[in-house]
């Protein structure tokens, strides 16, 4: 909700329809050149997960740092300290803190992006060289196309069409772009935490740029994202490997105590059976409901897609989407056995309901894999270990900064945008919205079907283009926050 | 069984307390001959499972060929063919097939062993070098001083003792030594099969000297091995991996099914829950159990030897002593989850029961797991594949060969041997008794803790000495086969 304050967001400009027509149409006119600059971009092989690439990562930062400073805008590198990667100690790409407007008579937004990308290597699997943004079929092959330089740059494009339009825009912009979001954000939480009271302390609201459509056609805006309990179980019979034929039948099997507490955990249908944890999960609200059934989802293509080789155990398409963002799930990943290298992942209970706490989860996982061993009457040694925990996000979607973002897809999709959640984590969110206090926007640019992280990752020329105009419009309709 | 046989077992050699005696002291005062004789045998590294040793294995065959030829005996190289082993094409090392005497009014004894030793190397831990014999408060160090060369050598010495002698054996004898024994046997169950009605054609009774005695202080005979069923299961949700955020609780989880399927196998005091497996071990009769009570075994040495945190399930002697020799047990080794390279074990019952078939068990492991993947309404893929079976094998303790073993063992070590059966699974000895249809029986010479297969693998000198007493005095006692 926005609070009361002096501000208020103004802008000389009348946002109509025949401004928006025309600020269209200029960026359309300028769809070459925005390609253009994308290839410049994405052929800085900025992989931050690589130290050899690393001096890649802060080039790029260099890059986006002229641009901001081309278009009039500040731009502080801020230094987050080193890491030790591959055995040697190395600098973290700087944080771009940059500034476009400071008018006091305005409110700020902040928009979030990182420049770093995911490794890539022809020999991966792509069709097309990962770092030479290669056009077909209306597809921008490269890698960061979508994740997450296109949605960077698209921020930089709609200011500069608004510049060479002379359209006074309603809000200052605070831009936080880093370099390691696909290596862990290793030390942005410490920075934005840091400056809650300082770069961030006049911020009114946030958008984030970094995830996607549902599926491929339909646009969509972001309100929701799963939490993460992520749990290690441990059971020790012995202090060392047994031979089953020497022991078996005369010991304590660790991996017949575990098999059977984890069998336990979770039916067939995905109900977690641990007693407690469903009780915190928020009742669904009669027009709940109505969000889901809005949404355009459809179950042939998510088995498809998933390359199921059955069914779905909940066939409605409300059931599977609740599933998937507003209710938990468990699942198991693995078990290390005894013939197995070190790594064993175990149970991953997922929720979406922001009272529903990682720490309450854990002590009700653990009261109840104890209670089953106990019923085993084993003397295997049982310990549960908590690895990293992320809580759930879940905003308001009316919020005026929500409105904008639905105002701005109408205008350039004409249609209202499917309103999604996330199951996987993106935790910077719900950083920024416990450090800046205010309303976390996910608007996404790219499609579902973009492949981040995989092989030919790819942005739609359409999407990049109509996402410039995204974020412009969106920025535009701030004016109620 | 000893069948009806012309032949009756024939000696001018009268065994008789003075007989016996003269022959233990003469293998006492030899004692530093035949340890200076295991050190040069250690010394040659016959590696099987190294292609850069494989020559040395070869090398230990000739070693032995020529000391049958210094006693006597002929010995033919029996070549078994090639195999690939670490991307190359290499030799199978030979079978030695030596003869022993062609008295045509004698029987025939034959004795199995194998002259190839695991690999070893002082980095893995040992604390002298591995392929130097040294001796320390009585104990032989080096990789095959206990498996197997301890043994084959044995046979050697103890016809050699009695040719110093003038003792004339009761039987002649017929040599089997492989070189392959380490490294899967390759090759030998056909030579074995093929030679039943060439080489082995008139054998009258078994001797494999290659195991171990129960503990430390008590010597045995074994006469029964457990069988085994190796079983992979296969659950299959979707045709590439899933993100648990993105897909956890909308779709069926095979590592869910698969808990849920192996928590129904056996219970947590080791009891197999698969419907009929249990019916087919044959019931335990009266005087069976006086043969288990009968054994020198400590369940608290037992929980210490295997580093057990806990109790044992079944703390009576006897229990755990059937449960581990004559009652089947289900062992769950691993499970091969998403994020684990190939390798997965599942289930592996074993039993011990002639007339329970690997074949028959897989029927019921498979009907039970069916059964129970139905329960659960998932319409994941299930399947369940044999890896490898062997058959169980249990031998008549009663059977003149038999007897030999234990009169021998009385009068070596003044105490009746245990009567044991193994866990682990030594298939060259059913193949033995199959191919021949003869008695076969295993006359250990080292010590449970010998640490065969193991770091600091040691062979006592006194069980190294009274070991050569042992097979000796075993052969002159063939008189009833």
């Amino acid at each position: 909700m926005s609070e009361p304050n002096a501000k208020q967001a103004k802008t000389t400009t009348v946002w109509d329809d025949a401004t928006s027509k025309k600020f269209f149409d200029h960026i359309e006119s300028k769809k070459d050149e925005y390609i253009k600059r994308l290839a410049e971009a994405v052929a800085i092989d900025s992989v931050s997960g690589e130290v050899a690439r690393r001096p890649k990562v802060v080039e790029m930062g260099h890059w986006l740092k002229a641009w901001i400073e081309k278009l009039g805008g500040t731009v502080t590198m801020k230094d987050i300290g080193k890491q030790t990667l591959e055995g040697q100690e190395v600098d973290l790409p700087p944080v771009l803190l940059g500034q476009y407007g400071t008018d006091p008579s305005k409110k700020t937004l902040c928009v979030y992006g990182h420049y770093d990308v995911q490794p890539a290597d022809k020999s991966d699997g792509w069709d097309t060289e990962p770092f030479v943004l290669t056009e077909k079929e209306g597809r921008l092959f490269g890698r960061g196309s979508s994740d997450d330089k296109g949605p960077v740059l698209g921020w930089l494009w709609a200011i500069e069409a608004s510049q060479e339009l002379g359209l006074d825009l309603p809000v200052n912009i605070k831009m936080v772009f880093e370099g390691m979001e696909e290596s862990g954000s290793v030390g942005m939480e410490e920075l934005i935490r840091a400056e809650a009271k300082g770069f961030l302390s006049d911020v009114d609201c946030v958008c984030i740029s970094d995830n996607y459509w549902l599926g491929t056609t339909k646009p969509c805006i972001t309100y929701g994202l799963r939490g993460i309990c992520y749990f290690f179980l441990s059971v020790e019979g012995s202090t060392k490997d047994l031979h089953s034929g020497v022991f078996g039948g005369t010991v304590h099997e660790p991996m017949v105590d575990l098999v059977k507490m984890m069998s336990t955990l979770v039916d067939a249908k995905g109900n977690i059976l641990i007693d407690g944890v469903n009780d915190t999960v928020a009742p669904v609200v009669a027009d709940e409901h109505k969000v889901y059934e809005a949404i355009d989802f459809d179950i042939q293509d998510y088995k498809r897609d998933a390359g199921l080789v059955g069914d779905v155990p909940h066939p409605s398409k409300v059931d599977t989407l609740m599933r998937r963002w507003r209710f938990p799930s468990l699942s198991i990943h693995g078990v290390e056995g005894a013939f197995y290298g070190q790594g064993g992942k175990t149970v991953i209970p997922r929720k979406v309901i922001p009272d529903q706490d990682p720490e309450d989860i854990f002590k009700k996982v653990e009261k109840h894999v104890l209670a089953e061993h106990a019923k085993l009457n084993s003397t295997t040694k049982v310990s549960l270990t908590s690895e990293h925990g992320g809580k759930p996000w879940v905003a308001n979607f009316d919020h005026p900064n929500y409105v904008a973002g639905r105002k701005a897809t109408k205008e350039v999709y004409g249609v209202e945008p499917d309103l999604t959640r996330e199951g996987g984590s993106i935790p910077i969110t719900l950083t920024f919205e416990e450090a800046t206090g205010k309303s976390v926007l996910l608007l996404p640019m790219g499609r579902g079907d973009d492949g981040a992280h995989s092989q030919n990752e790819k942005l739609d020329v359409s999407n990049y283009i109509n996402g410039i105009k995204l974020l412009g419009s969106y920025i535009f309709n701030l004016t109620d926050i």
